[in-house]
């Protein structure tokens, strides 16, 4: 049975080769030809692969993010902006990021580079929770959404170029990724259950945890001060992402990256305000493009 | 202690709106003034509300998408293509969604404009669910996307508008609510369970849920032109997601989400074939943008 689909498949993609030749003399815009060279399959499904370019004309390199999505990070964000705790429900969530620390430093101790890499792939499970969440209730309720689930999935887009930017400075290790695998699994079971419950709740934790990433972020700035992290170059990803200028640093990449943590902590912050006024998100319009 | 709340908020939003104050002097660019009068939350934690306005200058009037996610729908796409199943598991997925077609014709017969808001219900978690899992992936594995985790959550974004348009010309009424509740509940957890089980299979049977999707717009279509269901002007939602003319109507309002369905159909079939010739979607770039 497997032989036959792998006939089927190569007979297809045969018809596909056709079809594709014929586009490329009608001159549709496709990068079949350089694609086909490195073997990947191409026009599959009459797809053809966006061909995206730079300002100058040259390629873009990326799949995992677009020429539109990147964007210069508003650095003059308030960095100190601290939401006191009130309520029991607020002290709750403050205790419960504060008590997290705790065996995060232990563990982590003053190697910055790779706990932002480990927080990081953390970081971007809630907006993507709350947003999954959000949109099955704007469906199953017949309701707009406020802009606030594609707010929420900006985020965790946002927090997962975060993870692609520290991957390229920092290796995680055989048990770093295995602590990753299983904090995964608990946190977004967790979250999903504790945003279901309570969404007030949720974005107050996500709030803090903001609170706590722009302040581990300053401390990453002063051990690079301090010359005890050494200031290596800036990924070309991050270059690319946050449209820095040639030339920048890990300093000016952790610069943007607690600008855009600074952002989400007033984004969360204020969801949660919003169920405290015990309003539901769509009725206020949701912050879109707010890095 | 819910009193103590009350007070502790209306005194932080007496704070805010004296922030506010000396932010419209200042002259920044915010809504506050109106969005006051309607009594809504405003200037929260320092976010204002996003002034987005039309190409005119007006202001745009839609939350739930912005125009920078507006677009023309490419009318010009094969509606007829279909993917012959030739393996066992593409066959599997042929006979699901044909055996989910017998309920669904004899549920809601000839009633095309209740039968399409009531399948976007559905038809928007597929995207969701695939998006969320790669996200996920992505984290876990410290791995780039390809572009999919995008191109499938803008999928269930797509949908979602689908419905959002569905819903100014038909509404649910009860039992019919009670209806999506249920199914979403089932749906939602069979999708994220068979894209864990086999990615491969779940773009398949999406792929097979689009052609259905293509053919029942153009009954809908053939009772339109018929003169079976009025052709009421298209909603405004509809005309300025697809940036339609000025007195547009249902026809073209269907002839759009068609084109729609089209082009999920490529993606999805598209991504199986990845899957069936035994590489992750990453390795191949996703469609971004291809609706
Ligand atoms: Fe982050
Ligand atoms: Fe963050
Ligand atoms: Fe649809
Ligand atoms: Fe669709």
């Amino acid at each position: 049975s497997s032989t036959v689909t792998l006939q089927g498949e190569t007979e297809k993609e045969k018809n596909k080769e056709e079809e594709e030749e014929k586009k490329v003399q009608n001159n549709v815009n496709t990068t079949a030809d350089s694609e086909k060279e490195k073997g990947n399959i191409v026009s599959y499904w009459g797809v053809p692969p966006s061909k995206v370019a730079n300002k100058d004309g040259t390629d873009w390199k990326w799949t995992c993010f677009r020429p539109w999505e990147t964007y210069q990070a508003d650095l003059s964000i308030d960095l100190n902006k601290h939401h006191v705790p009130i309520t029991f429900l607020d002290k709750l969530a403050y205790w419960t990021v504060k008590s997290l620390r705790w065996p995060t430093d232990l563990f982590f101790q003053r190697r910055y580079g790779c706990r932002a890499m480990m927080l990081e792939t953390v970081a971007a499970v809630p907006g993507m929770v709350g947003g999954m969440l959000l949109h099955c209730k704007s469906l199953r309720r017949f309701e707009h959404s406020g802009g606030w689930i594609k707010a929420l999935l900006e985020e965790a887009e946002n927090e997962r170029m975060h993870l692609m930017t520290f991957m390229e400075v920092a290796n995680p290790r055989w048990y770093e990724r295995a602590l990753v695998f299983t904090v995964q699994g608990v946190f977004f079971n967790a979250y999903f259950l504790g945003y279901m419950i309570s969404p007030k709740f949720a974005h107050r934790v996500v709030g803090y945890l903001e609170e706590e990433a722009i302040h581990s972020y300053t401390e990453f700035l002063k051990e690079l001060d301090k010359g005890n992290i050494e200031n290596v170059p800036a990924p070309a990803i991050a270059i690319d992402y946050w449209q820095l200028p040639a030339g920048s640093n890990l300093r000016d990449v952790v610069m943007v990256v607690r600008a855009d943590e600074a952002h989400h902590r007033d984004v969360n912050h204020f969801a949660s305000d919003i169920h405290y006024q015990g309003r539901e998100l769509r009725e206020s319009p949701a912050p879109v493009g707010y890095h």
